[in-house]
């Protein structure tokens, strides 16, 4: 869940302060993955170190911004000094082990000369072992985190290996065969000035290439060590290079170029569109600015060369625009992700609908016993939204589940059940791992995801991209609206040839078609919704409530108000009020009902009477025009009436307005939600 | 949720003091089932009435110790006078429609003469159009509820009778025509003194018959109108009552007998163990000391009479005891309730469980594709509690559902699926609902409830009777851990013959022998419990977090947290923290956690990690002497361990006292929490 970020420029010269820029930027575009320290690893001055090759550690406490203050202060450090080339690698970070502080913050360092630095994402499960094993070794550890066993580790090895000279990337395979859980790790030594490697088992990361030169965008062989771990070439003394001929195939060629290491694309795309997506355990080495590929040893069937991709997002779709916060700004794009969603995929005049990625599998979906739909958070209440039109349409049982209880329950999942992931960033780890589970048992997977080249994109037997374009706001919003359409579109693709569903297709993509205009009207609903925040900002609690085709929308409302207001909300099933929750009512508590005209609209009523029967006064969502509502209730939101398999998507959006301005009016900062990062890569 | 109780004395001589006594003491026993407000009628004083058989309405807002104080206040009434036949009816309510009042409370009546009185359980769901057609005809309503249309419809059938005399059962006949929805209805009218009238269709009602004469307990034969309403001896002249020989077979022959009618059997069981249980659209009546059963038609296969039953409790069992509240007595009852779940079910020595109720259907049951646990609030909880074990022991898909939610949704329902039906009261009407939804597609369907002769009891194709005894607290608790070992019974007993499980079993096995033992060791906390209470009672949030086998500890002490201390609590699943509930975090949040050393003890530790690093100071719920956590943790409560399975029996019931000393702090009534009641007999 933190954000990595690192940069190599080969014989590209640069100054240290735009080195400093191009790592900050870079951190920054990484910033929703985590915020609460962060920090950077670049090569100390040359005219003042007393060792040579010294690399100096800058950490901060807070966001990356404190970071920058930080860089600029540093009175010691020579801005204008320029690098021809030079190696820097930097960090943002989200606790999971250890608090927020600069100590705990990364690079870590294997000792008191930072002879090894390393930036991690991910979580290492068998820490306390290593640790142990470590200190035992006289190896002494500064930090609370779990990641510091790393450069310990490599040190360790180093200082215990067998030649004088061993590479950069053979330590680093040394290391990770010793390490349990998720990472993705980028390497700087003293030892090896000028060099980066960075490997990855988990945890996204992928790497940007930027050259004059053609060949730099050719595949990338891998170089297989079939098991055994040996340097290519022996180095003749001390710390001498090896050959870099011995890469066999690699980018550049002794050759002016820049790699960009990063957790996802949206830190690389402003400075290159050529990428490299590394797979599990592969171990990514720059030489003398050239690129190698290393793996233990080939698996059956495995592809052995990588491909430089080109990115197809562009960066102004990551800029905030005129919104105050990017989630504004993407709650108010949901006309066009809704609708690019649909793009290309449906079909008004023949009333059919195609989804690409799943063309093929089709006849394997229609003839399966059971559908399990798998997410976590906002990810998993559009599986809870979409459940009852999915068994609808497609006449199945549809389970949902949240990923991590689905492992830990240890599901019985068998070989003629589908199996769908969601996840925004298809590199969700619960999601992640849960795919794996159900591959193993062979289950078809289908991936939902908005994130070409994602790790559940990749894994996946077949998906659907939801094409709701970049998401920058933790708290997801159009992703949540898109992920819905996707399934809906499912729905429909499913159910095209059965005679006795052809109204309700009919009626449904009739809906699908107004979609986009009648979001625009909810949408216009902001001022109101507004002067609702203002009366309701001071409360500690709220609830929301509703059933049926709704009741996804109250989840999903109550956890985007506990994620960026920190009021305590809570989604509950209105036809659960008489078993427990109607104790929370009286007049002082806040209340939102969903009341809709749809086949629980008098079950909603009698759930509405019960409230108000005990003082409540709930603010009520309810279509236009229904004055049965609007006459007695206290306040209402009148919203636009649809197919009542849509309504969830024109429920959802005040409650995400909603939480905006409650938060704003909380004064908490609405991208950077305490506590949060919005891609979840660690279990 | 309303409960009613009357009580009919023939020839059986009662001072109205006596009556009264009686009546209070019968909704007392009834009164976890509402009490908001509560309300009698009884005949008017001979001496003073002005016009013939006057009927007398007493009704007070409040709970019913309110009500009987009214009752001795009364100076208009002659306490002492003596009366020979009577019947009197009462009421204690739980508002559903129109709040809490002495006006909307019942009996209602059919005008200002009193002339026709009725206590109602259920909702009417048409009361709308009938009030808008009988105010068009004049009838004028002065309460909110649905309920005041069942009287003014019963005069307007006898305003409107075509022949002089109509018998009192053949006007309710033509009422309950009209009427949709649920109700349990008793009727008195000053035109039938000393008669009474009783049907039901969806709330519970049965009748107590106290008789010296051994016919008394003889089935009672129905009989028939054949669709078409006749009264079968016309009157002669006015109100003349019809010759009691008509009624063909029927309990008493004009010697002495009293007659209790009520919600349930706790109101009558203090009086006779010899009750009659009434189906769906039966009418009762009683002319002249004999009971008469009517219908209007029989129905294919159906029963033509009606046994009179003995019922098994004892009436200590429904008395509070020593303790404070009967929801504490039901906490510390938990070593017996669950050993009493046990009795006679499993044999130690040769490993098996055999559950009678399920017998004959364990082919079936073995053979189906899918099992489907449905409930409501805590029953929904231990089908949470249960289903990786279930799923593990019966190598099956298991789906759990709210009742509320799977009907909302139509979810498919198959031939081949088991669904299973979880109630404490085995009335609740949503869970009454779904087992109706379920027969008619096809589905096996299994009880698990505590009340033998329940709706749910009777319309299932077989089930388990949880035998915890009576559960009087509205807040359930030794019923939810007789539900949980009933469950984890049947999945021992469908894995008999599993060679591969054996072992699994065996330790199962073991751990429930202990189980009462361990119960006993974890209610020793008490104490302790009670000093963190002391700690938390003033706090308004609460949330609890936990995984896998404990995850339904977290929804389930949350609930009772909710149900009776009004402090907003939630159960979350820790897994999903970092997917939004972790940014409510803070130094200020209270947090319940529960780690114990099962397959997720790892994962745990990384939310606990994950809180404390965001200032969290968690109350751990954790094993005995498990250093590793104590050490750490700002308090621990610490538990005995058991099978990972059943761990959560002993996990819930620290929260279980918490909620208890929770609730006694902040000064509320534990077993009436306000707004709710224990058995939820309408939607």
């Amino acid at each position: 869940m933190c954000g990595i970020f690192a940069y190599l420029n080969y014989q590209v010269p640069r100054t240290r302060k735009e080195i400093f820029e191009t790592l900050v930027k870079g951190l920054q575009r990484l910033e929703y993955r985590g915020y609460d320290s962060a920090g950077i690893a670049v090569d100390g001055s040359k005219k003042t170190e007393t060792v040579s090759n010294s690399i100096c550690l800058i950490k901060k406490k807070g966001k990356v911004k404190a970071l920058d203050e930080e860089l600029h202060k540093k009175e010691s450090m020579d801005l204008e000094e320029e690098l021809d080339t030079h190696f820097g690698i930097a960090h943002t970070r989200w606790a999971t082990h250890g608090e927020p502080s600069a100590l705990n913050s990364h690079p870590h360092r294997s000792d008191n000369n930072n002879e090894f630095v390393v930036i991690h994402n991910g979580i290492i499960t068998n820490y306390k072992e290593l640790k142990k094993y470590l200190n035992s070794k006289g190896y002494e550890f500064e930090s609370e985190t779990d990641t510091e066993v790393i450069p310990k580790l490599i040190k360790y090895i180093y200082d215990n290996r067998e030649k004088d000279y061993v590479s950069f990337s053979t330590l680093v395979e040394r290391v990770i065969q010793q390490l349990e859980g998720a990472f993705a790790l980028v390497f700087k030594s003293r030892y090896y000035p000028g060099e980066a490697v960075a490997t990855r088992r988990g945890s996204p990361l992928l790497i940007g290439v930027r050259s004059e030169f053609e060949q730099s965008t050719e595949p990338i062989p891998i170089q297989y060590n079939n098991g055994v771990i040996q340097d290519s070439v022996q180095g003749k003394n001390g710390h001498n290079r090896p050959d870099p001929s011995c890469a066999l195939t690699s980018v550049g060629d002794s050759k002016a170029v820049e790699y960009y290491f990063a957790s996802d694309a949206s830190a690389i795309i402003e400075h290159t569109n050529k990428v490299l997506y590394l797979e599990d355990d592969d171990i990514a080495a720059v030489i003398k600015g050239k690129l190698s590929l290393h793996r233990m040893s080939r698996l059956a069937g495995e592809n052995s060369v990588r491909a430089i991709q080109t990115l197809q997002i562009e960066l102004q779709q990551i800029m905030k625009g005129s919104f105050e916060a990017f989630m504004q700004k993407e709650i108010f794009e949901q006309p066009e992700s809704v609708f690019n969603t649909m793009r290309g995929r449906i079909c008004f005049d023949t009333n059919t609908v195609i989804l690409g990625g799943l063309n093929d599998h089709m006849k394997e979906i229609k003839r399966c016993r059971r559908l399990i739909l798998i997410g976590c958070g906002t990810s998993f209440h559009a599986a809870v939204a979409t459940r009852q039109i999915l068994e609808e349409l497609t006449e199945l049982p549809v389970m949902v589940e949240l990923a991590s209880d689905f492992l830990d329950r240890n599901t019985p999942v068998f070989r003629d059940d589908v199996c769908f992931f969601i996840s925004q960033s298809g590199e969700t780890a619960d999601s992640l791992m849960a795919l794996r589970y159900c591959k193993e048992r062979g289950a078809l997977t289908v991936g939902i995801t908005n994130t070409v080249g994602s790790s559940i994109s990749r894994e996946t037997d077949c998906g659907v991209h939801i094409n709701a374009g970049p998401e920058i706001g933790v708290a997801s919003t159009k992703a949540y609206t898109s992920q819905f359409v996707s399934l809906i579109m499912f729905g429909l693709m499913t159910s095209e040839d059965r005679l006795s569903l052809q109204k309700r297709r009919l009626e449904i993509m009739n809906g699908l078609r107004m979609l986009p205009d009648l979001i625009k009207e909810v949408l216009c609903l902001d001022d109101q919704i507004k002067s609702i925040a203002d009366e309701l900002y001071q409360q500690r609690s709220l609830l929301v409530m509703g059933r049926g085709f709704n009741y996804a929308t109250c989840l999903e409302g109550a956890l985007k108000i506990k994620e960026i207001t920190y009021m305590h909300s809570e989604g509950i099933l209105a036809g659960e009020l008489k078993h427990g929750p109607l104790a929370l009512i009286d007049k002082h508590m806040p209340v939102i009902m969903i009341i809709m005209r749809d086949a629980c609209y008098t079950k909603c009523q009698n759930a509405l009477q019960q409230v108000t029967a005990r003082a409540g006064r709930p603010i009520i969502l309810c279509c236009k025009g229904d004055h049965e509502i609007i006459q007695n209730a206290y306040k209402t939101l009148q919203l636009p009436q649809t197919v009542d398999c849509l309504q969830g998507i024109l429920s959802v959006i005040p409650l995400q307005l909603l939480s905006f301005h409650l938060a704003v009016l909380r004064g908490y900062d609405v991208d950077c939600p305490r506590n949060l990062a919005k891609s979840v890569t660690v279990e």
